[in-house]
């Protein structure tokens, strides 16, 4: 605990991360007596909630980030600093980017998580998973030309394997991605090719536990499982994957083995907390957790020291009931507006500090087609009103920094009519690029091209 | 000439690029009684008179662009293919793309234009151009990250020359760039950074000949030259870059030879069309000139081959007033038309075809700041009118294909308000990238960094 001293130089709060936790944290600061210093290796903030939406071709990057120096100009005692915190010195109270080394006076740990794949990271590159911008536009670049992989493939097998989509985890990001994917072949992209008929697309959603979306209610899942029928995708339950290779995907459920051929997996199964939580535990007492996660004290604090924060996807927290809480945006929210609020009281000098408490406000999913499940914890609904909520909700928390209304509207006008303006297949090699990519190795045109166009 | 014979397959017109030419000849036979081939290597249609905001983060690319195969989704004779073409063999009437091969009847080649170095290509590491999606991102990420490594850098000497950035070429995209990047530094940025004043960003156009957007009338010249003063912009006429080298640009003015430090520095200053023109050449008796553009007949065929046309930038077409047609979208557009139109009427069996006139309707160049220079030929107009004038006119155009109005009405606006939402720094590799970077080498951070958030 630090306290104000007069003529000191102002308490300087140093916040690694410019997620919901940092952000928030970063934001209920600006108008402390304190100095800030944000640190992120982006310089924007991303919403990740939509990120499958720029990885199905209906939005931009731009339209869900926000440039994080545009979001904390007015804090005139904010400054953001692009780099990336590789080491921490608990004692000296510093933080270490490249040469350079910062000392903070409190540290807000907030490097979140990406995804995971339990320890076989050579199925990455078969199975991409959905964590940055570059990861979304590389799933759109695989989505999109599938389709364009088919259309000029005659091979009808082959044709067959580029119409395939599987989808591994039906976890929130898992049933979106199958969802949108679905609405792509049946319905947005079902007039554009000559040679083939898109509705011949087979979408598969793998789950290892019994029903899509284990964390909601049972009546949800249900719900979400009939939605997805509706709309076209395959839902297997109780299904591991036991082996991704090149094309062929290998499941297992109960004791029948199955090999499925695919062109296009994606991975959206697990997650693994920032390095940075190691290393800090390295440095301190602290205790992790299996997927890496900082074990925190009531209070968001490292054990032994009050003046280190680790919140959101980076920090287990089970002091609620006994299971941490899970890595989603509100809990980063809370944890950032509490630690930034924490910080002041300390600085007040206040000795009575609160512990901190999750306010679960609900939870929902979107499936597609104008639908989805909503659960407000007093009251459970799905369906068009729940997507209309969903919607109402997303654009909420997507406006809040910026200016983005119209562009907004735009998009839940393409949305309901199942559009998507954002279908480009964009990246530095291109086909050639197809052709140099293990998934797909088959890819017929381009021996010894030219680069004509 | 071809004529319509019955009971025979119908008429095959296979036409590369799905550029201005392209895409407006593809469209014109959308009803005409033939079967279409649109071929790119791209899977949308670029609206390139906007790419220069991509690369200076007020658009997103897929604000610019719309999927070829939904513009052409209700074309059901018109089939589109992704792929490059490397070959033609005028005799067989067939092109070849990797290891197919498609046979036309009549060919349309509109693959348009690349930047050139003039022999100088080992100035395109320091000094990309912008032609495609990527160099837009790859350009939108070197100026960003400029103020990012300027508000590390403490040494004044090299802060200054990251806020230094040079623009080769005055003409349109010139200008264009080097206005949106003073507006950049000394409105949109001014609150962001702490540690540096963007005030002190210094700009540089530089152009060989004796005043800016030469190929206008010389008094918009003169009010493109005093509206980009007024911009903050250095333009610096008659001005020859004898060498671009690691941060160092060497000009010479008559006889005098100056060395500027910059860190960025941006190339608008020569085209040259995409190589397929030179194999056309080879394969036909058609002649290419000093910049790879086929000299076409009056009709835009190739002298010898009725059946095969080159319109757009690959085009040079020089039988209106003895000087090639400029490399603008409305001259590709309406040879993309009247080849389509000629391609129906020989197909009718008209006898009397009319030759390619291009009907000027004038030229416009925006400046920023809300100015801009229209020269409409009977009237020219600058300033605001001239602004608003510009905006609409692209709007018009860029919602043509695809249902965009808000996203254009919102981006009217917040480059009015010079607000500019697309300012993310992207890629796959960030930090590291800038390190490996020939151009930021001298960037600080990151010396064995370990990749933690």
């Amino acid at each position: 605990m630090v306290k104000a001293v007069k003529n000191q130089p102002p308490h300087h709060v140093v916040i690694v991360g410019g997620g919901f936790g940092g952000l928030y944290a970063a934001k209920a600061l600006s108008r402390a007596r304190v100095k800030v210093t944000l640190i992120d290796k982006r310089n924007f903030h991303l919403f990740q909630p939509l990120l499958y939406q720029v990885a199905t071709g209906a939005l931009s990057p731009a339209d869900i980030s926000s440039p994080l120096r545009s979001v904390l100009s007015k804090s005139k005692s904010t400054k953001v600093l692009l780099g990336e915190v590789s080491d921490i010195d608990p004692q000296q109270q510093k933080i270490f980017m490249g040469g350079e080394e910062i000392r903070y006076d409190s540290l807000i740990l907030a490097t979140g998580a990406k995804h995971s794949y339990f320890g076989k990271d050579h199925w990455e590159e078969f199975a991409p998973g959905l964590k940055t911008v570059e990861d979304a536009i590389e799933i759109r670049h695989r989505i999109f030309m599938a389709f364009e992989a088919a259309e000029k493939e005659t091979d009808p097998e082959k044709r067959s394997q580029w119409l395939t989509f599987i989808i591994v985890g039906a976890g929130p990001t898992g049933v979106e991605l199958a969802g949108a994917i679905a609405e792509l072949a049946y319905h947005t992209l079902k007039d554009d090719f000559r040679s083939i008929d898109t509705k011949e697309t087979r979408v598969l959603l793998l789950e290892g536990l019994d029903r899509p979306l284990p964390p909601f209610a049972p009546e949800l899942s249900r719900e979400a499982q009939a939605s997805l029928s509706r709309l076209g995708v395959n839902v297997k339950t109780k299904t591991l994957v036991t082996s991704i290779e090149d094309d062929i995907v290998t499941i297992k459920q109960g004791d029948e083995v199955t090999q499925i051929a695919a062109k296009t997996v994606l991975w959206a199964a697990g997650v693994n907390a920032s390095p940075l939580g190691k290393v800090l535990a390295e440095r301190t007492s602290a205790e992790c957790d299996r997927a890496g996660r900082v074990m925190v004290e009531p209070d968001l604090s490292v054990k032994g020291y009050p003046n280190i924060f680790v919140i959101g996807d980076l920090a287990h927290f089970a002091h609620q009931n006994g299971k941490p809480l899970p890595g989603v945006a509100p809990v980063a929210m809370q944890q950032g507006e509490y630690v930034a609020s924490l910080i002041k009281q300390q600085l007040r000098g206040d000795t009575k500090l609160p512990l901190f408490y999750y306010a679960d406000r609900g939870s929902l999913a979107v499936i597609g087609q104008n639908s989805a499940v909503v659960d407000l914890g007093f009251i459970k609904f799905t369906g068009f009103v729940a997507w209309l909520f969903w919607l109402l909700i997303h654009i909420y928390f997507l406006i809040e920094f910026d200016n983005k209304l119209l562009v907004m509207i735009q998009w839940g006008w393409n949305y309901f009519t199942q559009n998507r303006r954002a279908r480009l297949i964009t990246g530095k090699e291109l086909l050639q690029n197809v052709k140099a990519d293990h998934r797909n190795k088959d890819y017929t045109p381009a021996q010894n091209i030219q680069a004509v166009m």
